[in-house]
């Protein structure tokens, strides 16, 4: 069983829309929450799709643009009246602590968490956190201002164990770990049973890369190849191409191209320019180069691997 | 015909809910647009229903508690997007032009219009604006830091022209200014025709007031006497009062009674706890003692007067 899904609270872009949110997104890695990007409005989402703030782990923000930041003050402020305790980690650009933090700490007197923001090195591909489940990398992007995605990399889940062979053989609990392990078991008669009777794998751990905003950059390549999903922004048609050029960021076609020569399995787009008032011409224009396209929308769930 | 229209952006409280907005109204004064307040997503809300940006004139804000000021960020924001040229001019306790100032200059550089912060002095129910179609005045709120509401106070507009009577005597333009002021008119064969003939007297001014966040106060009596629409946060019912006045709000009961004890015509209660799912208790506990009691909920559009 796989227990990574991804949870759509916002793909719309800078200039508001009467129902698009902007940028902001939920990882649920096995019942812990990761938020990459927090536009205004995320806590609203974040209710409205049923999401508990106390499995909120950390923040991963790809810029300070306001459409992918402005949501904290609001998210923080709800999780101090909400008696959050346990540390809340944000990762982003080195700026957001001047000139954040003494917003945070007008509005959510008395914070009865610490709030520790880690300064990202945008221009870096690096390792910025990892548990016993995921392992998560940046990944340079090419925008206005200094901005990075992010690689979420599942780690190895043990094997299941086969509960009927262990009953059978009455294997004792001290002996699991060694058996998910790899270890055969032996019997008191001499008998071995090997380990591949004893487990089935562990599903394929899967991996998941977020890359907004961004103009079209062949150098995430390397980093995103094969990947299982892939948000690529595609803010424009690419009959609006220069439009995307001048602010640095990417047409539906080139999300398209990238998610083909990355050979990713699936690609997901969102970061909709306002000028469209529905995303079916961005996902035709993507599909027409990568059919495995979906296009993101608030409140989309998706089973990753 | 009267212009005054008040619409409701947001009507919730502090806690996020996942339908309602936090606090933002406008108030449309024969076109031009003043907010008061200014929550989280109030730019998203201001689209939805219609509003146009451009005519956005000022803004008032009752006390720096996040629900009612944190949607400032992303407006001016769009707003410098939208490239707006005018002045806009925020009314607000002192406290935000350290706190806010840098975040908004941050996320919108090279901002096309100037913005101009009014200290507010929240314990004083003094003049603060004034234009040739309204007044408007703060209301001292008791609550648990400085606080203010506002009374806007149409200006009696000029007399209407009866154009039939106009078209009949002939009339000429420049005649018009001064039979609006007052004056008779006189043929040219003598014959006077009484001001009372030529026009027909203008609505009567309107006056509303805002009086959110606070607990229970007569003090603002005196101030709200007679007027035409109140709006006054109900954030708990009657049973909840214990809440009420640990967090210094008013249970929809005592808004009621302002509300009766100051012989205004209607009462409009809003700021409802996320505890309550719909407003109808608070609706009816509050009608119970002032029949002329609407519920505020995110789009409502009311004429004054």
């Amino acid at each position: 069983m796989n227990h990574i899904e991804l949870n759509i609270l916002g793909c719309g872009s800078a200039t508001p829309t009467a129902w698009r949110y902007p940028a902001s997104q939920i990882l649920n890695v096995r019942g812990n929450l990761f938020m990459i990007d927090a536009g205004e409005g995320v806590q609203q989402q974040f209710r409205k799709f049923g999401l508990r703030f106390n499995r909120l782990k950390q923040i991963f923000i790809s810029h300070l643009h306001g459409d992918h930041c402005l949501g904290l003050f609001g998210l923080l402020s709800t999780l101090s009246m909400l008696g959050r305790t346990d540390e809340l980690i944000i990762h982003a650009h080195g700026d957001l602590e001047a000139l954040m933090r003494p917003v945070f700490n007008y509005f959510s007197r008395d914070m009865p968490f610490p709030v520790t923001i880690n300064p990202l090195l945008p221009w870096k591909n690096e390792l910025i956190y990892e548990d016993k489940a995921i392992k998560i990398y940046t990944i340079p992007l090419k925008h206005s201002v200094p901005t990075c995605g992010f690689l979420f990399e599942e780690k190895r889940c043990l094997p299941h164990i086969v509960k009927e062979i262990i009953d059978f053989y009455q294997i004792p609990v001290r002996e699991i770990a060694s058996i998910k392990s790899g270890a055969d078991f032996v019997t008191s008669s001499g008998e071995t049973v090997p380990n591949h009777r004893l487990t089935t794998p562990a599903a394929k751990p899967v991996r998941y890369a977020y890359c907004s905003d961004t103009a079209y950059t062949e150098k995430i390549i390397p980093i995103i190849e094969g990947i299982d999903l892939l948000y690529h922004e595609a803010t424009f048609l690419h009959r609006d191409y220069a439009r995307a050029k001048e602010t640095s960021h990417s047409s539906s076609k080139q999300a398209a191209e990238i998610a083909r020569k990355a050979g990713v399995k699936r690609l997901l787009i969102g970061h909709y320019s306002a000028r469209y008032s529905e995303s079916t011409p961005l996902l035709n224009e993507a599909r027409s180069i990568f059919p495995e396209t979906v296009a993101a929308y608030e409140g989309l769930k998706m089973k990753i691997g």
